[in-house]
């Protein structure tokens, strides 16, 4: 797991600047001021992380540890909030990267809480909530009903699908790189071929008490 | 204690099944899609208990380490999206089982804390964390002021109550399975005729600056 | 750093009485019943230390083991509760209050992850999450933005400002009861300065998508 050890921090980095820079767009839609901008910067990137990181039981998190996790954050909400027109002329890129952020979080999240003795089964649940987590509590500040839970888009889905993998292979004793590599890509590809085909999950039921 | 350490999971499972079906049913209510559903039914469910784990200082939680505390959750919402009008038929039930919950909760909580170490007085406000912290999440995630905060019934009261009961018991060295039984007794059956007899607690002051 | 063992919990429990009533003034706006009234007194005057807490890793935190971290909220609600008109004939001295809450909290939440051995970075994170976490709690209960995020008040900078000059003389290894006096001093300070001349930060470019 040597190469591991060495990635694992990149694809935290890569996750936590586009996470970053989505959770500082919805504070900007939401007109706060750059408090907001760069709380829900920070919130978005590192919130899915924290939790983990508590339910893993290794605290500090590493937002709380990692000097990375402070800089990048702030950094991608100053210049989303002096360059936004350049930054939301490239609402495509960002789709796209946010669908890598969404692979990377759920298998490296899986991966960390398996590293530390976790179930495969919580694990995957862990990894979801590394990827989804932090859009969630961005909503909540943003005095929302979290996207994730309502909007029908296949966004969990994935994620389930990356994490459930890793969990999977770790309890086959499959532990290398490249089922983090092969299961991010997969969770990647499902979440960029539902965006492309507008893929929805049902409608829930008409209910009324 | 013997009877205890085998029957606190028992009284667990029991009110996290309960608790995950009304989680359910309010994400029904406010039309969240099926991962709305599982997600609210699984913090509705583990909600408070994480929060006590996380303040008792016993990471990972309890939530991160059972694997029944991820099935029936699960299994909860699968259910209650599917059967929704079957589920919502037996209200009454339900009603009479989240008082169940309620009194299970606040008396097990409040007993797990003690176990840790907690004062009697701490553990009373963390076996009532225990009881109605998953409804202020369930709450809070569906955008909504938390119905346990403003609706005036007399909810949180016998939750007070139950772990008010097992944390002074405990101080005066009162520790067996029946403290718990009777405790939990007295806070459903408070719960209960509140709700038959639609006991409200005072309205607050008419406030003004 | 005698005085400061000694010292501490005083700032502490001055701070939380004054967050308390804040907190408890603003359930009674939103006509939360006497249970919201008494959570929200609670979270808003304790929730920024357990969120410091919980990152540090000392756990349980403060909020569980020390018996007036319960006390005082309880009986700032009441008051709030029962004496209300009293109270808010004093809106003035208690905005002057809660700007000294405001300078403790920052400092003295900063100063508490450095003696735990966090960086002085993410010390001065966690010196701004204790003074603005607790009142960010309150707004999300209230379901509303919180107002940190989005009133464009000077709030959390002079938490910034005050944190920073503990954490920044801590790494030069001056570590002494003045600093956090003075630092404390000057974050209140700003903030009553901001308060009477209305400053306020700049306003959030237009955006949309």
């Amino acid at each position: 797991m040597i190469e591991l050890d060495w990635l694992l921090p990149l694809f935290d980095y890569a996750g936590i600047a586009v996470f970053a820079i989505t959770g500082a767009l919805a504070a900007l839609r939401k007109r706060l001021d750059i408090v907001g901008v760069v709380v829900l910067a920070a919130m978005t990137a590192l919130g899915g992380g924290i939790v983990r990181d508590t339910m893993i039981g290794t605290l500090p998190p590493a937002a709380a540890t990692n000097i990375g996790y402070v800089i990048i954050p702030v950094v991608a909400a100053v210049i989303v909030y002096f360059w936004h027109p350049q930054v939301s002329r490239m609402l495509g890129v960002i789709t796209v990267l946010d669908a890598a952020g969404l692979g990377l979080f759920c298998t490296t999240g899986a991966q960390k809480a398996l590293l530390h003795g976790i179930s495969p089964l919580h694990a995957t649940v862990l990894g979801v909530v590394t990827a989804i987590g932090g859009g969630i509590i961005r909503d909540m500040l943003s005095n929302q009903v979290p996207e994730v839970l309502s909007d029908r888009q296949l966004y969990a889905v994935p994620a389930i699908l990356g994490a459930a993998i890793v969990a999977i292979a770790w309890a086959l004793d499959v532990r290398n790189g490249w089922i983090i590599f092969g299961a991010t890509l997969l969770a990647f590809t499902l979440r960029m071929i539902a965006l492309r085909r507008s893929w929805q999950i049902p409608a829930t039921p008409e209910f009324t008490t």
